[in-house]
């Protein structure tokens, strides 16, 4: 990892996807794949019983070899396969690598390694998730300017952001999750027709899945990528959830609205400008996530695939989808942590809504002018008191007091800060977070 | 639409993603809001009556103008709010865009009309999925020299060849169907506090989803697009099966393979080279279908949306949503007229297969010098013959047939072309198809 | 073009990749074509005189029948040579595609209608451009705060701004010029060897792109496709400048910073928020420019082409082509309108700037302090008193005047809004931005 | 760098942005600042000899604690330049980091490591593209069957194919060369203004780019990304060209062609099956190649940059930036291995060009009938007899024989395997090639 693709790296997701973990997948498929084949009558258990604990002693084995023997056989099985039965000896190798091909281990490793990836994802999700719940519980009814292409608009409450934010952030959880929950193995031999398998190859495909707990499959998806595809969308999903969240936290950190601080670990200092305090960790979460659509799109184009293997779109899906899941991870952590820093500013916020309620007033001025205007003539009407005000440099309120088509007092009322629903809504996505944390449980 | 973007326009997702679809949807949207808000008390049934009926109508209002404004409100809600008040009078425009802001609409509508355009797209890969069972099934045992990395590997046959289609066309639609079964309306009002429809905008977004057969929502999704990502998501996964599938077609089509043949409708002449019979169905497939993964990324990029409404992601998405809705219904259309056309030519298969046994032979010599050799060393030895066969030009079955320390007869014999369990997985995917369309009826 | 694309259509280039100009564009090559093979001695000069003419009157041939057979010809080009034929009946048809492939047309037109929608791009950069300048040259020294990572940071100048904007516009115009000055002929008949071309195929393309006033070629350019990749970099890279000017002026324009507005058109109303000005054109010009990204990947991708002709991935390039030159002639056009109707607010801009002179004075004050403390500690020290001074809810100048250990009165007047040499660097941005100009008259 | 993704690094580029890599051209800017520093009086000339020293010797630095603290400043320049201040102590600390802001040294260091790393992809492109000279050359009149959306078409020649590869190497490398030769320095301080360079920052910068030989700026970009941009738009190109090379050579090496073979090294062994001969060099080409579009879009889409310095999109660049560098690298690195191995079978090519014959054939007697027929319904004659041949399972020349309509001799005389101006355009192609070579020398 490069010092500056490093500068960023955080959480779990990265070392989930580290040099040891890909062998840790890899010889863990194998090991698998002897107890299956074992358990499907086709080699003695004894010999599956030697390749699983060949396997689970990675440092006996002639690591260094394979990685240089890698590129030659254009991928890491073959090197490693041949490094198993060296370790096992010739009676047992009997049990190494069943009737498969590289892909076969490769495949089923990748979402090995993916899925443990995405646990890792999921736990800072889930960290993001909890903060923003106490922060919509606590802030429920905390008015906030509502913003729409950056001008402010009418009041809202910064529990329904949270709220927001959280709904985002369960939703790329449940994603990634029911992705997850589907990932199959893949096992098939050469091309596919289980024909090195003596037979028994449906039935150990069936058994190697439920060794793995991963889903079995009718045939074997070596063209036919859904799987990879599922991964890029769900942690395409998330990136995108984080990075929404993340610009939030940036725009309200900003120093002119200043509605929010992150606060913590020392982080945010400047070089040349010593009074600066940066809001780095949503600043790194917008950088990571901001990796993943490129990436996806990588992953989609590589799709398409030629009959029974492909000739390089496959071999392109393996750098792409661990930097994937790394840079979707750290952005998860940063998000986690930029939230946990969070520093909300409720005064400020409700004094920034006051000044912005020149909005619900000219909204409740062209309601009163609608009767007699229509709809249409009465939105103009109050445009252009708007303009009167601004022109005049007068608040809206002293422009709206002078007319005599209206009940001002009325429409200085109506002309408060509401915030509707805010409050319900808040608790609705309160109440759908605990049953999905619940059902977690 | 242009001259060459729409030569390869086929299929109904683009029909329904036109400027006619769009509008529908849009009133579509603004007649269930108005019923929605009946329904909830907010408005006279009789007001709700007359929008629903001028909506039905939309040759009667005047659209040339809604879009002469749309740029200038920066999307088409305000102008056409504006006829529809007109269009009903001013009593009845009581119950126009009740407590909705343009984002409520335009969301809205854009699911709609994506709902309706997958519709089409499902409808022409259930097609290909059809045809591809068919192959499947009177394919199931025609043996077929399978390929990796471009190169004939073992033997494996056209019906699981077509199985493997089949799966993924599968697995596409389930994807589809998913996505558009979870599918919300938007509705929050201006910043999403419901606060202009008078304490009822809870109820009312449950009315209006159900009015529109969509799911509901705790909270506005404004700026946290996972449905669009969703979407993006399914359709990029569906683009990628059809362009699989596709390029399978045009590499089994080549000349020198010529293992099928693209036949019907005409087409497929050249104008410099009258002698040619190009796939152009298929070819057509591809470069539709390789449309999709920058789209995808555009979307999941543009999931990065500032506070309640953003400045340009947003807008952003509407070309290019019904972009990818087009392009991957016309790769899902021309890929269903790819195999509809199919033909294949399984003695071709089977000569070709048979030339290529030498894959099986290897194998076969490789196994029987195993226990002798171990089995690297077994390994090698049978690439050293195929080096020996090749430099000498002569058959690998001679070379083999003249070593000593194997049972040469068995040898021979055991490099049959076996195609394993080849059968049996067709069988499996069939019935898993077979599961799913019975699901669907 | 539907609805919602269509919304923010604008500026010349999406004209100029219409149907209408893809057809002027395909006969115009096939004038060119027949004058060269006249020049070349060919054809008589009478057959060419009457492929010429009738290439001239596109209204005469039957189009229709062109677009319906251009799907089952794979591209529009041979039902256009067949209508061209009969309109020059059988004695002149033998003027028409001399030697030519589909491919040849169809490439050269392609890039003809991209040098036509590139001279509308860069008309609107060429705006954008002007009044980047002049806004430079009339604030040149107002003072504004510099912002980074959304922070106040140190002051700069509204003039410097513009200026970076200014430098940005020109070098993306740059860029597009080389583009286009490239800009090659295609001609190489059915697989690039000229073999239809009577032995005077090389001198054909070389009168060829003479005709079209394009570069000529060693090779045939088919499948190796840098000219398209070549136009897929400028316009990516023109996008960015405009979106990241775009993004400025949306920031200045938040209802809290205020710096700009965005005057003009009547554009900017909301239909729920009658007081809100929103920056429209900016917001548009962000919404076109964020679409290039994903359609430049697609145009990468498909440079990888199989053999004499790509099946697929040729095709792919025609619409995210002119998709691509279409949004970012509009991104361009609205970032011209954007700048046209920019009004900047210097005393706002200067009052927000002294606000933030805690930075200069943190700055003056770490300086004074450096001999005595090292730089390190230096630094320190001043960030520790910006803190003492935010806890305690005092100007930092104030705690900054009771220190004994600097020479207060200079690190006061250090503290003050230094510019440094922004005035120099707009006049630089200026004088080239002026030789750039009178190189192009 | 992970076990996968490094299986297909390769060549140098993947080491010209290692973190070793990154430290030198970190410190290799602070170095030439401090001297560009002293050169233009702002500081001793002892003091910038011992930052240039202390530069020199980066084990001497506490690079660990540089690391560990990067990513709370968000960037590892802070830390580095107190370590820097640390090392040369108080008195000559003033020549560290002068005038400067991170981003400044960040961006600086990040073009000199792309110059770095394209030297490297340089070289690999240039040994790609001596060896298709030499292709070129030796094969200049070596028939082929020329091949269009995979079926054989007409003839061409293998000298003309590589040419054609050759002309997009040296196309590839002549954008490389034009974006290495206008990279910018960055210099401009805090905010851009130069305000805390001594008034001297103008002269520094020229002095800085002198230094490095980079080119200087009228203006920072420090959020106007076209040197990114530019970086981008050619690594994608050449990526491109490497894949549509990779392909061919992986289309001309199918078993069904095998009209080249990939030898050497030892590669291409499979696991399953010893008796394939894998294109593995040019399969690795292209893996590798695939990855640049996703990672150029991502850069692009970097480009809007927020006000002084990006919230994320600059951070965003880095590890993009350094992975497009090595992927791009390793796919030229793999293409120069691929065609070193390249081993052509001219008498193979020759026959199946033969064999392809049917396609001349038919064009000629197309263009024997046209004077009769005219030239559309000539064409449909010869396609009609094309069918008749096939449907009867007899050379299509048997066909032609019967013919009365036309003489037959001499349509069967022009029906042979013509090529052509290949020659000549491979000619072409060399002397272009020659120019180039000789030009960089």
């Amino acid at each position: 990892m490069t010092l500056l693709s490093g500068t960023f790296a955080r959480g779990g997701a990265a070392a989930a996807v580290s040099d040891d973990a890909w062998f840790r997948a890899l010889l863990g498929v194998e090991a698998a794949l002897a107890r299956a084949a074992a358990r499907t009558g086709l080699v003695p258990t004894t010999a599956a019983d030697a390749v699983t604990a060949a396997c689970a002693h990675p440092e006996r084995l002639d690591l260094a070899t394979v990685v240089a023997r890698a590129a030659d056989a254009g991928n890491p099985v073959p090197p490693l396969v041949r490094a198993l039965q060296d370790a096992v000896g010739e009676r047992d190798a009997v049990a190494v690598h069943v009737g498969a091909t590289s892909q076969d281990v490769l495949d089923t490793a990748l979402l090995l390694m993916a899925r443990d990836a995405i646990a890792a994802v999921d736990a800072d999700l889930a960290a993001a998730a909890e903060t923003a719940a106490g922060l919509a519980r606590a802030h429920r009814d905390d008015v906030l300017a509502g913003r729409t292409l950056m001008q402010q608009a009418l009041p809202t409450t910064f529990g329904l952001k949270a709220a927001g934010w959280l709904a985002g952030l369960d939703g790329a959880r449940l994603r990634l999750a029911e992705v997850v929950a589907s990932l199959p193995v893949q096992y098939g031999g050469a091309v596919g027709t289980l024909a090195a398998s003596g037979g028994a190859g449906v039935a150990l495909r069936a058994a190697l899945a439920e060794e793995l707990q991963l889903a079995s499959t009718a045939v074997p998806w070596f063209t036919v990528r859904l799987p990879v595809a599922d991964l890029a969308g769900a942690l395409g999903a998330a990136a995108g959830v984080a990075a929404t969240v993340a610009v939030d936290v940036v725009l309200l950190a900003q120093t002119e609205v200043a509605e929010v601080a992150e606060v913590g670990g020392g982080r945010g200092g400047s070089s040349a400008m010593p009074h600066k305090r940066n809001p780095v960790a949503a600043v790194s979460a917008r950088a990571c996530a901001r990796r993943a659509p490129g990436l996806v799109a990588t992953l989609l184009s590589a799709m398409e695939q030629e009959h029974e293997r492909a000739a390089g779109a496959w071999h392109s899906e393996w750098p792409t989808l661990t930097e994937l899941l790394s840079t979707v991870g750290s952005a998860a952590s940063w998000l986690a942590e930029s939230l946990r820093g969070l520093q909300p500013d409720p005064p400020r916020m409700a004094a920034t809504a006051a000044a912005a309620a020149e909005g619900p007033l000219a909204g409740a001025l062209a309601e009163a002018l609608a009767p007699a205007l229509g709809k249409g003539a009465a939105h103009d009407a109050a445009a252009a008191a708007v303009r009167e005000a601004r022109d005049g440099g007068r608040p809206l309120a002293e422009v709206v007091a002078t007319r005599t088509d209206v009940d001002v007092r009325a429409v200085l009322a109506a002309g408060t800060s509401d915030v509707g629903e805010a409050g319900a809504q808040v608790d609705a996505a309160l109440a759908e977070h605990a049953a999905l944390t619940e059902g977690r449980q």
